[in-house]
């Protein structure tokens, strides 16, 4: 199955000379978005994870069902004021300005294996500040995986420390 | 199981006087989020659903699983601005103010059959405003599905057209 043909390509979205890689046509698919998220629990089999992270709302899309295939559990991570309990935060870089993302302090125990997860990778800001998160918790980020990757925006130089899979590349 | 088990209550959060339910021990936990996911897919199996609507974005933890358990497609609901092609939209109102909601206008094809589900039934504003979406694409809604419900804010009284089901109340 050739996943990008559910992947719509939406000129100056969300601004001017942005090509946004739109995944709702592979979502509405159920042999597209199982296919797919399929293909991650192949990446991930072999890996021991005990979890899926993924940063709101678009990774949760992606992890959720992740966790449900591989049954393990999943740590959403999120934006501010969101999670109820006591959070640990990782602020990064964005074109303009910052952002910053929080995960719950005991989401992880000491050791436990971890994939984070997202809908696209891009400049990998999101997804590696995802990575510190689950690593001040202790615990070890044993691949970090997309759907969407776009080459030239040196996100996988961004994750260089970690093991990056996506299933699509642009 | 009990699922009761796996929800942290939360006091004055996010504001003071509102008990929070925290779903988050739930999701870390393989056995319960698994069970949880299959509960719905057991209430779900005899309706015929085509395809899983769920809200921005805790919608996104509970349907898009469910979609994969069902193996049937995922419509996000979506906040102003997210959805890159034609939509439509749904106001509804709030204790203070008014949200609106989004859907691709393509998301639905006439007489599909859709399961709509969220986290948490409370008043159910949200989940109705995504019903009416549904239906003015033409599309059935076959059930509405929640993890919780707040019974005594009559959110049963808001979806009396649909059937409706939780697997916690409170």
């Amino acid at each position: 199955m050739n996943l990008k043909d559910y992947i719509a390509d939406i000129p100056d979205f969300p601004s001017k000379g942005i090509l946004f890689r739109d995944i709702t046509p592979l979502l509405a698919d159920k042999d597209a978005y199982k296919y797919a998220i399929d293909q991650l629990k192949e990446y991930v089999k072999d890996k021991g994870a005990e979890l899926v992270a993924g940063p709101e709302s678009r990774g949760f899309i992606v992890g959720c069902p992740l966790s449900y295939a591989l049954n393990v559990g999943f740590v959403p991570v999120r934006k501010p004021g969101k999670l109820p309990r006591e959070t640990i935060s990782c602020e990064y870089a964005l074109e303009y300005g910052t952002n910053e993302i929080f995960m719950h302090a005991d989401a992880i125990k000491k050791g436990q294996k971890v994939i984070v997860v997202d809908d696209l990778l891009a400049t990998g800001g999101t997804a590696k500040a995802a990575c510190q998160l689950v690593e001040r918790l202790g615990g070890e980020v044993v691949g970090v995986a997309f759907l969407i990757e776009l080459e030239g925006l040196n996100g996988r130089e961004a994750l260089k420390d970690y093991d990056v899979f996506s299933l699509m590349k642009y």
